[in-house]
């Protein structure tokens, strides 16, 4: 694959957006090799992505982000570029469960995710051996009800010292404080275990079981301040009946976990997600 | 297809119910074309179903009947056995719009549903041109928010005239009364255009836009007093983003529907179902 | 849904095709409320699709025509618009089964076609009650293995005459002759009961079930030349298990074909599909 | 969950069996926890899988299987008893991608996968260092054009001195000869990178690219002589677009692999597989 940069757009929508960044992109020989656009009809903004080959653009990253800005401005244009050489920083955090975490790291260790992991932080040593293994820097912060802030504040240290782009909740099972949610907004992805909005909290698989709904799902979203309440990046379901035990639902449950939260985490990782108000636009 | 008859049996779990019952099917003759069985665990509950070949069984079904009670009272067991040849009596109810009557109606016509339609009610005249073409009787009968309950009383006695053993109600968009449901208990089949329990209530597909879900869905329940909340059938779901407007998860989700409550309807109808304590066994 | 023009437009990829045709569109006031684009690697071909509001656009379509003309020529493009407000002329073939034919005309009849169904041919008499009810012309043409090219002149006398863009075979269960397929490539759309490549020609759930699958599908295709062997435009599976006779798969197999069918067809009707290389490029 | 024995019944059809083997069952005090049978119309043969709570057999499992052997002759069973607290002896092979790998060595890591893993073989040292750190022996046997049948006869050596019940082949690139596949019928397992019998063979996520299908799967089966046509357990698929190169197909497919692979192992694992005339029955 080809090293490219990706050109994210979101502004109010009008006539001839398309054709100034199109225009400005040709100018400069930028050979575009994806492209994608959404105006949405009910709060009128217009969102873009554009993939174009890295050797094509005659100008540098810096140069171009100088001479795209007037552009930008003329559309009030919330925006960046990025450059897929340059992989985001990612902090994975679990708990005691392996699955989400060892699916990552094999994703990492094999070169299909793009993603830098500096670090693994957990509320517990079970994951420690797997995550050394791997050559990644492991580490325990216990929560402890009485001093709950303080393990964040110290976990958000971690975050700043690594230099963070990127949080992943890989079934970590605390909540984090709403603090720390509004600080890294559009930057914590938490995998769900069940098809939100149903059975947001806690113990989902009890609750589906229990309400004898037929198929179970998960949902890859951004962390907010209201739990289980993020913008929604992917979801997915399979089917269950009533001989799944709650058991059998965890198990089955694990699976999904596992894929949402891949293809959540790539798109995100690729550029393709933009929040606006509570909701995503997922360029794939 | 071979005409059948379907032995259903629920009852408390011990050692021995499959050998007693199909000990007595055996010694009567009957050829067992499809058996399934649940033991479920939480609530120590059994559950069997038996299809047995018709020209197979010694007896007719009036001595199978007498002869199988002692062994049902030994082990306490809620039982009944049908045949395929009597099928079932059903009212289809609807409103203004027309997918899943018509899809109903055309499997009936195509001979894939094994029911008799003995007519359809609703409170608007729209479905009456389709319907009557299939030769089914129409009674229209509006529903004033004045005269709610004259018009449901009408409704039942409708029921009672036509000798009816299930009612389906196909987006038929109004609440059915307590006592209706309560009457009519594991008799009145809904489809809910959400993928419960999310959205339960009104306009679910407003309410799944608003939340930006990424698979939208449809749930096939039998009607209880309390609103969207009764035992789940069959469920199905369909992928939708952030390109699909409400009215695009209208469309998309009129198939959901339309396949939910085909497949759970048709399950009903072979005698598949089991309620108990607000969820379903479904032998399929 | 307002009125819209689409501009479909595909050419040899270069630097600079967006910009043009974007550039073009702005100039003329176009509001762009739907753009996609696919830049293929392998053969480096670039395809483009613009839904533009037809009232934003300050001139006629025939003005648009004219202006575009030689921006499409500097780029050798194959290129068309199209206005929504003119729905294709269409003409459904089918059999004996129902199920596709029924769907459709529901589709049409409901509102969520766009398409002008103009006329039905069918090679038996079984369907004309349902089609003539819908007050659609119904054409049977018996198809005998005599005189097999003569009822295939005939059916092209009608397409001809009722000036049709598409034909839909239904289930039309009538191998259609070499010089038909060549006469109307891209404008026969095919629903062939199995997933393609997989069971190729007739009886295809026979296959399936002598092979043993735990899936059985449909594909909607382009007819060609070669007899399954077309542009796919839409497959879809479902799951099937050992307790599913031929019988039962042919039942379940009756829903994915639906499914699949409509929503190649309305694909097709809204101007996303394009062919190159018997393959498509469906812009959804 | 509790120790169980898994009673596996396959025999010509007639009525009785059910009965004679419940009660049975029953007379030795055993607690049925999961019944599923099977009558075959077609074959006309049947197939029953009872699973047994081992606390409430009376017997020993020798002296179930020494009386049970007169009742089993009676009806001409092919039938077996298993213990589930006696993991059957697994041998993984591999070659040089990691996914479905690491993927099953997790799943036993995680205690998901009741197996004994007693050694993997590869054809690459690639994977060495992975399955080592799980603790498994690692054995790699290079297959040289040359010296092909000199290898697989090295490896039939090691299936016979770690006393292997099962061969699992995880994305294995060789074809196994004629002479293995006969004398493990039944033992070996392979997942396939496509919906067979689609694409079988090499390369099928080229061939898949090329025809332009809109999904691709994976198929887990036995293997059998005639390469990529034994007895299918389990499929699955996912969803492409024109969007997508060969090179996300292979990386999408990957996904559904690993889950086609560990769900069709899982039911073999747990006695839930039975093979006759080239087809499966799946009891899940």
């Amino acid at each position: 694959m080809e090293d490219t940069y990706r050109l994210v757009v979101a502004c109010p929508d009008q006539v001839g957006i398309v054709a100034a960044v199109s225009g400005f992109v040709a100018r400069h020989g930028g050979w575009i090799v994806e492209a994608s656009h959404h105006a949405d009809q009910v709060t009128g903004w217009f969102f873009m992505r554009n993939e174009i080959t890295a050797s094509s653009l005659a100008v540098s990253l810096e140069q171009f982000r100088r001479e795209f800005a007037p552009i930008a401005a003329g559309y009030a244009m919330e925006w960046r570029i990025t450059d897929s050489r340059e992989p985001q920083r990612v902090i994975l955090m679990g708990s005691r469960e392996s699955h989400c975490m060892a699916d990552l790291l094999h994703r990492r260790e094999s070169g299909e995710l793009n993603a830098h992991i500096v670090a693994v932080i957990s509320n517990h040593e079970d994951l420690r051996r797997m995550v050394e293994w791997h050559g990644i820097p492991f580490h325990c912060v216990p929560v402890n009800a009485e001093e709950r802030d303080r393990a964040f504040r110290e976990m958000e240290a971690l975050f700043q010292q690594y230099e963070t782009d990127l949080v992943v909740l890989a079934r970590y099972m605390q909540i984090l404080p709403a603090w720390l949610c509004k600080a890294w907004a559009g930057r914590v992805i938490n995998i769900h275990h069940s098809f939100l909005p149903s059975f947001a909290g806690a113990r989902p698989y009890q609750k589906a079981y229990e309400r004898g709904v037929k198929l179970i799902g998960a949902t890859c979203h951004y962390a907010t301040e209201e739990l289980d309440d993020g913008p929604i990046i992917e979801q997915d379901v399979i089917r269950v009946s009533h001989s799944d035990t709650i058991e059998d639902m965890i198990r089955l449950g694990r699976d999904v976990e596992k894929a949402a939260l891949a293809r959540g985490l790539r798109a995100h990782l690729e550029d393709r997600v933009m929040i606006h108000e509570n909701k995503t636009v997922v360029f794939t």
